[in-house]
């Protein structure tokens, strides 16, 4: 039997990773220097494949860190003062404000309960904000926020810098990227490889920022400060040794996503994403978390269960599907379905067809 | 023609990892999350193999990170509240250093030429010194430098925290880690494996130093404090999601390094730095860069060669041999060469036979 995994990241590898490591360990490609001419190529087709995966502008630069966690810590050393905002409506969201804290930072947030989302367009934050952190998919509670109204947004508040957690959604949703100043992913959720590699895009405004705390003398860190990023990457290269077999997988997969096409990607998204949630109405054991539809997630499907969510994880288990269960405190009372571009049709049927049986 | 990497880092793969990567994509390693049961096991066997290798003393702990730079990140933040001394003959431990003064603190440094090394015996440090950073092995040169006399000196400096970076000789040193307080190491240089780990390890002391300073109100971050590393190892996990499939390749190595033996690797890599130094030595275009024998590194051999290094690093190239070219501005004057575990006793002597009929 097969298993497969739908568990919220990591989750399933792309289905053409396996063949791809394979091909770069007979390349050598784990050993080669993050300084070498070879390394330099990777990261510049990696970084041209983003751009036109994402359609990122082009004052857009791409930084690869060891994980969200640590794009966080970079995103509060290097661009804020000192006032930030956070928009919190679950675990991860809450974390990075917590990490500003940290920091001594004057963070504030404006909080929804678990399950409810956020529309940008209505928005109200303190004029001295200086970054505001936007969560487009909490992957903790499977609801995805609105960008709409996102230049309203700007023009209300001009000098902010707006982050964007996308870090469970990506590569799926298409966002407005010349409004948004940052915006990071994870690599083991939407693009189906192994954990260890963040990836942190960002435009012009933040190295004005991190350039500004400089003059102040307010950045600390030599090699991970957001300038020293960029210094590299324009010579298309990391400040320190990255992961460099996952950006060698990074750069082979949005290759192949690029060949598939971006928009067959997002078409199959949605329509496993009715297919879930789907099934899980059908079921009377179970229950969508997020009431409104509009913040539905499509790619982290998160439902209650009428009894301990291990029940039905177990089960699904025994047939090689593995889902995974609530976070946190929701742990028992939860389950959560990753719905990621490798994840085929006919797998996530199957899934659904067995949640709408078990009883 | 088998291409073999003699590069300093990443360098040639650890010969069993290439089998271990295959059985762990078939049981699903990239897909498990660094809270499950299944990474506990991983982490505890890790920990054990580690503490066994290395003969490590029951009060260490194991934090595993994503480069040797946020190590030295990590210390600055952690163990030292105002005044650190940094021992410097190369680009690494310069490095440290300047990392130090990136984060405001009072960082002094104790200078000896690139080519020489330190005895730990000797070294004569101001009064306030926290926390001494003690390079054992400079990457960037080929010097290793020397802890005997490490009691004396610990009486000398009781409450002085010693930082050894080892990046680049571990597993083959014995060190009394009973005298040392932190030791480090990046996993793509003696063991083998791909880059993207680092693994830092550290005593009861560093833990009291950071609850110290959180006492104190001066601990930034929040996943990333050491007693957030500290807190997590206990559980068997890590504050963050971390580099999962590398963290198991080290775990199977360390199992395959036990089964041999850790004399064994100790003799091997002494008999293999004895072949290399004799072959520059038999050649009259190269010259050992580290003068003094008792400084030369058994893991980074350097040689200092007459016309520019890319002459003898293409020649080897095309007989499938992949050495390293000198660092920073010793590029095209220097040549180094990696003697790590998975160097066989049979590729040394087959490099060692070219480089000693190159003219």
């Amino acid at each position: 039997m097969k298993t497969v995994y739908f568990t919220p990241g990591p989750s399933e590898l792309y289905y053409t990773v396996e063949s791809h490591l394979k091909a770069g360990l007979r390349s050598h490609v784990a050993s080669i220097n993050h300084r070498s001419k070879k390394f330099m190529e990777i990261h510049n087709r990696l970084v041209e494949n983003l751009t036109q995966l994402l359609s990122l502008p082009n004052d857009y630069q791409i930084f690869f860190t060891s994980s969200a966690t640590e794009i966080w810590e970079r995103l509060v050393q290097n661009c804020i003062i000192k006032n930030s905002t956070h928009l919190v409506n679950g675990a991860f969201s809450e974390r990075f404000y917590k990490t500003a804290i940290s920091f001594n930072k004057n963070a504030s947030k404006i909080q929804k309960p678990f399950g409810e989302g956020f529309d940008i367009e209505s928005v109200e934050i303190e004029r001295n904000t200086e970054l505001l952190s936007f969560i487009h998919n909490e992957t903790s509670t499977g609801v995805t926020s609105s960008l709409e109204g996102l230049k309203s947004f700007k023009k209300r508040y001009p000098d902010v810098l707006i982050a964007v957690d996308a870090v469970s959604s990506l590569p799926y949703p298409v966002f407005d990227y010349s409004g948004l100043d940052s915006v990071y992913f994870s690599v083991q959720k939407g693009f189906g490889l192994p954990a260890g590699l963040g990836v942190w895009m960002v435009n012009q405004s933040c190295i004005d920022k991190s350039n500004e705390m400089k003059a102040k003398g307010l950045l600390n860190g030599l090699s991970t400060t957001l300038l020293n990023f960029s210094k590299n990457f324009k010579n298309h290269q990391t400040p320190y040794t990255p992961n460099v077999l996952t950006i060698y997988l990074l750069e082979k997969v949005t290759e192949d996503m690029l060949t598939k096409g971006i928009e067959m990607i997002r078409k199959e998204t949605e329509y496993k994403a009715a297919v879930l949630y789907q099934a899980i109405d059908q079921n009377s054991h179970l229950e969508s978390f997020v009431k409104n539809e509009k913040y539905r997630s499509k790619t982290i499907i998160v439902a209650t269960t009428l009894g301990d969510s291990q029940d039905l994880t177990n089960h699904l288990s025994q047939k090689g599907l593995v889902i995974g269960q609530g976070h946190g405190e929701n742990k028992h009372s939860q389950i959560r379905i990753a719905n990621f571009p490798t994840h085929s049709k006919e797998m996530v049927e199957k899934l659904a067809d067995m949640i709408v049986e078990f009883r």
